[in-house]
């Protein structure tokens, strides 16, 4: 893709090294390495303290500004020309899910990075600053809320209360920072937020469309909207072994029923749909105990807020239909919501103008899944950029990606970022 | 009911004391009972000896023998007067579940207890003796198996295998029993086992057939058999927001289709089938991540031999046509069959006749549970009398039933082993 000569008409995205990104992933993936090849560094460990020294070293050595925000947002500027003008941001995160991959959230501060290397090694100017940044705890698996960071950032959250969060031992947000910030120093900027030009975030796909496709881009539009329900079936509980079945009041097998209706509520030809039961649990638990109760939770995603509401909103009775059928009452409890995100069309056109400029075959795409960019498109126009990752597989050790899917997004991550920047 | 003076015609029956057998049910609850009105007696523990230790000072206070076996089963025995003639045995167990209920099994002790008194009151001598008993371990909790006292007596189980097993503390049977010995001394009988003439185990219903039928004693003529299975159903992980629903390989969807489609198998319009599912645990467990494994237990229960294999032998291909219809596998494993225990015909025949001359509403039925009854049957004529309790429940805190239905029992009881003991 690469055949463009240095000179004036050299694009960032020529100075993208496949080699070098590569290899700083693997350098990355050290850093809470599991035995089964994925990694466990969660947010604000020793392990992300580690990778934040590793980013700030690599920003050192290329005379980078590095400072980070009172939440502990990790920022890598390099600078514009015009000194008034507000930052073009790129970046994601390097904490993980405690069984997590490689390359989530890792390859969006990479690429990032690369990018600033490569607008040098191209000998690139930009009005605007083009900073890098690893947002703080975009998991929540810690720490909760997830995606902490970036919401703290934007103002989503208010950051005492985040500061003051406990993980399961007890550890506060604040204190676990301190220690990040004693083995990993950076300058500390006491102001939390300040106004950027736009935002792009690079990141695997965490989903099977671009392989099933074999596509090599994703040019994100928008990030799905998602509702949460509990689903809390009551029924009686009896003895298996002397209790007729036109007698019980079995909250398993009603619960089971519920499952199949919600399916056929949720039928969708153009299989746009996301609905998922992901936990399940029974009580008492016993194999001679007919199950008195069943907790269950829906996720339910969709892009579209009518559809989204529409279905979400057919739960409660769909459940409740099955709940009577069987003698069994139920409680169904929405406890997330989150709106679609539709990201700015001109950061969206800027994305696509780069990966088709570049011939990358790519489709636009909705995210599945939320991202910090989530958050940051609250405050500037924003966009993202998928590669494809092995099977659709994230959140899970065995996750892989390759070095030229990678280096190809960061490609068209150098020349949109370069474009936002200039214009 | 009780009108006959005492005299040459007394029935046993007539001496069984509902006050004193009722008051006895309220101070054994006192034994383990907990906050919510109901008994965590476990097997072997200090209050398991606390209630031998109390049967015990009941069964001094009239001059009874009372001696323990290697495996703790405790006997009270009333001479006959024949020496050489096997004693008619009655009894049942004195440990509950963790969260356990007054009557299940202490029942069947305290009415044997009692006729063994009435017996006395009555001026009634048999050629027989007749003994009480309280099985060690019916309840399987703390150690398995269950039933294991009366499984070690007719020869189910080896003493030594059995003295070797576990609580989940690491405390052995042998020493738990070492402990109740010490606290609640008794004569140690070395010999396990020994023949008896007949066996009668009173019971609280557990279900809800003869307080829905209006009946007042249940004529128990068979313990239903059972099969019992593991079905480990076998999906992939993937990302609950980003994967399309015709590429999952859900788990939980196939699972809750299994149940259903089970429930079908199990269908019977004569609702004699006993079609469980009691544990039910699906894996990762995350509300993002679409279920890659749930793991099941089906217990089924019948009485006739032959459907009991014809309905256990439909649950794999039934999974299987569920798990192939979702691109999942499925593995089916029994782990645990028990024959259906038919009672014998002459012991049966004497619980039916004393239930009948007494006047009691009664009806033949069946077992839905295992008791102690189910091993000693292997090796002398057994049966069953159940009473009702209320609205079936049991295994539970809330297990409750009337002074009235647990003395008519007992006086079933009482004029069954009278009989058996004077035949």
């Amino acid at each position: 893709m690469s055949t463009t000569p240095r000179g004036a008409n050299t694009r960032a995205s020529d100075h993208v090294r496949e080699e070098r990104l590569w290899q700083r992933h693997m350098e990355m993936a050290k850093l809470g390495a599991t035995a089964k090849g994925g990694v466990n560094r969660q947010a604000l460990s020793a392990e992300d303290a580690a990778a934040r020294g590793l980013l700030g070293s690599w920003a050192a050595a290329r005379g980078y500004e590095v400072f980070t925000d009172p939440i502990g947002n990790l920022f890598v500027k390099r600078p514009g020309t015009d000194p008034d003008a507000r930052p073009v941001v790129s970046g994601s995160h390097l904490d993980s899910q405690p069984t997590g991959g490689r390359f989530d959230g890792t390859y969006g501060v990479l690429a990032a990075l690369e990018v600033l290397e490569a607008l040098d090694d191209a000998g690139i100017a930009t009005k605007r600053p083009v900073m890098a940044v690893a947002w703080t705890n975009e998991e929540g698996n810690r720490f909760q809320p997830g995606c902490m960071g970036s919401g703290a950032f934007v103002g989503a959250y208010e950051l005492g209360t985040l500061l003051d969060g406990r993980d399961p031992k007890g550890k506060t947000v604040r204190e676990a920072f301190g220690e990040v910030l004693a083995a990993a120093p950076a300058r500390l900027e006491p102001r939390l937020g300040f106004p950027i030009d736009s935002y792009i975030e690079a990141h695997i796909e965490q989903g099977p469309i671009l392989e099933n496709t074999g596509n090599e881009i994703g040019v994100v539009t928008l990030i799905q909207g998602m509702r949460r329900f509990y689903v809390d079936v009551h029924g009686e509980e009896a003895h298996s072994g002397t209790t007729p079945l036109r007698l019980r009041k079995d909250a398993l097998k009603s619960a089971a029923s519920m499952v199949l209706a919600l399916e056929k509520v949720m039928d969708d030809p153009t299989d746009t749909v996301r609905f998922t039961v992901g936990r399940f649990e029974i009580y008492p638990g016993s194999p001679s105990t007919v199950p008195s109760k069943v907790h269950f939770l829906v996720d339910l995603r969709h892009p579209d807020p009518a559809t989204l509401k529409r279905l979400g909103d057919a739960i409660q009775p769909a459940c409740a239909a099955e709940a009577a059928r069987r003698g069994c009452t139920v409680d169904v409890t929405e406890y997330t919501t989150v709106a679609p995100v539709p990201f700015g069309a001109e950061t969206v056109a800027r994305v696509r103008e780069a990966t088709a400029s570049l011939g990358f075959r790519h489709i636009d795409m909705i995210s599945g899944a939320g991202h910090d960019a989530m958050h940051v498109a609250k405050v500037a126009p924003a966009g993202m950029i998928f590669v494809p990752c092995w099977k659709g597989v994230s959140h899970n050790e065995t996750e892989d990606a390759t070095p030229r899917d990678l280096a190809n997004g960061t490609r068209v991550l150098a020349d949109t970022l370069a474009a936002l920047a200039n214009r």
